[in-house]
């Protein structure tokens, strides 16, 4: 029998919304303005408003519950806590207020964390009970899974790997550190190690997906700084091992999409960094779900915890 | 009511084995030495008959289970997989041979995994549900817990920190690759370093505890020495705090024991590196169970997981 859940992904821009049948399809989608919110309270009146309608618009009586992936979304709280790119600004207790309306569990989690249980529960890490999943993107997010279960650690914002120091003194993060993998396996971080290996200032007109082309295209410096992002990415990932022995680590997000140039030399890295006991017993994988609907089914999955 | 069970830490020379009460006593103490021998099967009755006359001489009837750290101790499968400092060669299946003469559950794991354990049960980790302990010694060992449950991974080998490669194209490790953890932070490598800063050649004299004594006196180089074993130990704490966001990382082994030299640097460089949103939320902590207690106590709390 067909089950039904709500995801739904906050983004700075917009709030994405689908409702999810258990087979993983994304049976009709809604979207309002995040940042056309001040007050908190509107928002969550008119995201209920977006549900009822999906639900009543496909003849659907009830659902498991919502799902929710956020930045800064944390899963032990129900709470968004003060995300730096919301114009609602604060504590917000996503649980507490849609119960006002609807009683349904509520789950919250941050997006990597989301899509990383979207990819067990409706991707390519089904029946998995150890992986991780990488995020490229503008940043590096990723999500943990340990004996089938999501790891959010003592605070609920665990599997941070994005921020492990890959090069001690290295480049300048965002966090305010230096060395971080994001630093250099980002889009952004892409694209600096391209115009460093070429010797010439960073400009406006390239980014990761053109420096992806020019590799496919058989540019030098091109397919040298995708050689040079597999070979970071492949220490990241073997450390990562050492911590739970995954059967797999996943990858998705725009960078990734480049193919070839970074998957074959991310594998010969991968398996010179890996600790001689691991050897052969963790995968390199893509993520099996689409791009424009890893989030909302992440987010709907997360309901699949709380059983 | 007391009950009891049995811990045994299985060395390349000593096989230690005490019969613990669940207070955390080792109320009596029995070893073999596990080099002399070659054969699996003697060994086994040879241990067996050290635990019934332990059990005899303190008039103790039932034990609730039989725990072994080992190295390439398989939590999983029972069994110690080839260990390269064993005599006693191939797969060991010390689960099957122990219930030949005694039906009590048997379980295993490495060494770290077993400290790790024993110090949440035992010692200073008791009631917390997410920690990590890195074991400082000729090697660096770790074991991880989450959620109350030590992570074993899909192998069964998780919680290898120590060969996590914290400087690209660093120092040789003996596991074949560059910059592990291990080269720099294990009693070895702390001696290393000593020489380094020195500038002379290494010498069969200094061993990391009398760099411990020298810092203590006020030697400028031994204090440079715990200041940059701080900074690295530092950086891979911080580093691990990404993975599981634990309440609090234990340090156990000889090398600790130098204190304030190396854990006030230490203490400021996981306060430097630490990503922000994990700040204040890991403490630094020294094992509360005592050197030549924890490998059977460890050993022994390993039996607490089978419930």
């Amino acid at each position: 029998m067909s089950t039904y859940s709500i995801g739904i992904d906050i983004g700075g821009t917009n709030t994405d919304m689908g409702l999810v049948r258990n087979d993983g399809t994304i049976v009709t989608r809604s979207n309002i303005p995040t940042n056309a919110y001040i007050d908190f309270e509107p928002y969550i009146r008119d995201i209920v408003a977006c549900i009822e309608k999906m639900m009543k618009d496909c003849n659907v009586d009830t659902i498991e519950g919502i799902g929710i992936g956020a930045p800064n979304g944390n899963f032990y709280t129900g709470c968004v806590d003060n995300a730096p790119n919301l114009t609602i600004k604060g504590v917000l207790n996503f649980e507490q207020e849609i119960h006002k309306y609807m009683n349904v569990p509520v789950v919250l989690s941050n997006d990597a964390n989301a899509a990383a249980y979207g990819e067990m529960v409706y991707g390519g890490a089904k029946g998995l009970q150890h992986f991780i999943m990488f995020t490229l993107g503008t940043g590096v997010g990723s999500g943990i899974v340990i004996d089938g279960k999501l790891v959010h650690g003592s605070t609920g914002a665990a599997g941070e790997l994005g921020h492990s120091i890959l090069i001690p003194n290295g480049r300048r993060c965002t966090c305010g550190r230096n060395g971080c993998l994001e630093t250099y396996t980002s889009a952004r971080g892409i694209v600096q190690t391209y115009f460093e290996l070429k010797g010439t200032p960073v400009t406006a007109d390239v980014d990761s997906k053109r420096i992806g082309d020019l590799a496919n295209q058989g540019d030098p410096t091109a397919l040298k700084t995708w050689e040079t992002v597999a070979d970071q990415l492949g220490l990241a990932m073997a450390n990562a091992v050492n911590f739970s022995a995954p059967q797999a680590i996943f990858l998705m997000g725009g960078p990734t999409k480049v193919g070839e140039p970074l998957l074959k030399p991310l594998q010969a890295a991968f398996d010179r960094y890996i600790l001689n006991i691991f050897a052969g017993s963790c995968q390199i994988r893509m993520s099996q779900l689409k791009a424009n609907e890893v989030a909302i089914l992440g987010a709907a999955a997360l309901i699949k915890m709380k059983k």
